[in-house]
């Protein structure tokens, strides 16, 4: 992958600049923030560092994680360039209120606007995290073993840790200069796939025993009662979904989890070629082809039913 | 990695080469023998395949699977060398009743004994399948699809899909280039993690409402009854020791698993520096660090006190 010698040059002759990512960040776009952020440092610059939303406890591991502020309006004075990463409109980022002397925009993702007075957005990239690997070697800079585990860590997220098809001879190559520059794969695994706690895995337990498959789609849920048994919330439930998944047969997994007030979440996952965003926008939801979600409220077996009929019109 | 001079020119100088190796075989083992297989004899030599136990239908995936035969009797007298890959004494693959013109040993676990003409044993290897694609390398091989398929998993199934600590740069740019070569990291990522039928998934379930914790260990165990009451077979047990490890207290992950008369084996599986080879061997077994097992005649309490015991000198 070239980097655009136009964001090289702006990146050389700038000194200060605000990096934003997209609200509710993930470790493609927090690791990426990060690894520039202190690869930009390393060449004498200012830099600031902000998001919306705070950094998931999930990913405090990640060296720098600290440099997220949350007081835009305390940076903006300083008049830096706006580095846009891992989105492309300021609306995902919700800082489209406000205006910028310039604007660079580096991203992965599907355009939604022509936002930024350089874009070097470029969809066939695994993670905004190779880009920016990519953009840190053009620089010359020394990649730091810090830099290496926010950029080996965004690299996992957004290809499944090289099991999504975006897993490209590319990107391992990527990975094992990261790995020479002090990023630990292990480490890394195990921060991000293995530190549950003790209520979460019985709380996964449940859940699997409700497990119920008609045809090729895969329901489970959990219900106020199982939180409560568990000591468990919402956010335990994370991945949940996908697990039936490992199912030969199961084209769509679906997680039903109840919230209160008879109403339930439901969220979807699908393999290859099933869009279960149709699904959920029947039921006014919406999201991705094999990742989607809605509210209904209604009794469980009512849910159940719905989604089943609603289904089988889209598998 | 280098491959040793005398490896290439045995492989290059002799005509009939018997590949064989350890009883329930595993990815790397099988993966393996195939792609050197599928190189000899691209190389114009005769190769016959040889484990006492068939392929498990999970790895059924794998290019010239069927390659695998069950009559040793009918292959001796054609009088080939023998290559005896992924294990370096006879009686782990159970041919230790029969004579060979000559042997060669290409492994990667921790030696057993000193069988072998030539030993070609790295144990610092992440998998067999690592060793063999630098074999084949060096011997001038086009590197076939086929080939590059079995080695890809060979290697993804050592380093859990490159989430172990035996996951290096090497490891990594040695697979981007069999990505090159033709295989596809989400295919077999797929076949590898998702293609679990039913029956597998209720014994999993079951198996997971066993586990019980104490410090650092977590233990699951399934009995002949639990294999019987879900239709399943010791091959869909594949990976379930490794699941309690997603619990961040667990350092030792142990799974149990009756055989019949009043046999248990216990496949012990770990995080970072906590050896569980040094547990396996105070009970006759043996393995990598991070990686295994052995056999107890006794009944399960007391397999469990005896395994609990013999851990809390190791970790």
């Amino acid at each position: 992958m070239r980097t655009p010698k136009r964001v090289l040059s702006l990146l050389e002759h700038e000194d200060k600049f605000l990096i934003v990512t997209h609200i509710n960040p993930d470790g493609d776009a927090i690791g990426s923030a990060l690894a520039l952020s202190l690869a930009l440092e390393s060449m004498g610059k200012e830099t600031f560092v902000y998001d919306r939303d705070p950094v998931p406890r999930f990913y405090e591991f990640l060296p720098g994680h600290n440099r997220f502020r949350p007081d835009l309006k305390n940076i903006l004075p300083v008049d830096p360039m706006l580095i846009l990463l891992d989105c492309n409109s300021p609306a995902r980022a919700a800082i489209d209120e406000y205006d910028f002397r310039y604007s660079l925009v580096i991203d992965h993702h599907e355009t939604e606007t022509d936002f930024g007075d350089t874009r070097w957005i470029k969809q066939e990239a695994a993670a905004t995290g190779l880009m920016i690997y990519f953009l840190i070697k053009s620089l010359g800079v020394t990649m730091t073993k810090d830099m290496a585990v926010n950029l080996y860590t965004a690299i996992s997220v957004d290809t499944g840790t090289f099991r999504y098809s975006n897993t490209t001879a590319e990107v391992l190559r990527a990975s094992a200069d990261l790995i020479e520059s002090g990023a630990e794969p292990n480490r890394i695994a195990d921060y991000l796939y293995e530190t549950w706690d003790m209520k979460r895995f019985h709380l996964f337990v449940a859940t699997l025993n409700t497990l119920e498959i008609k045809d090729d789609m895969a329901m489970i849920h959990i219900t106020k009662e199982m939180f409560r048994k568990t000591g468990t919330r919402a956010e335990d439930t994370e991945n949940f979904a996908n697990f039936p998944r490992v199912i030969r047969s199961v084209k769509i997994s679906a997680l039903l989890r109840e919230l209160g007030n008879g109403e339930w979440k439901v969220s979807l996952r699908s393999r290859g070629d099933v869009n279960v965003a149709r699904v959920a926008e029947l039921f006014g939801g919406g999201g991705h082809r094999n990742a989607a979600g809605y509210k209904m409220r209604a009794e469980l077996g009512s849910v159940k039913e719905a989604l089943r009929k609603a289904s089988k019109k889209f598998s």
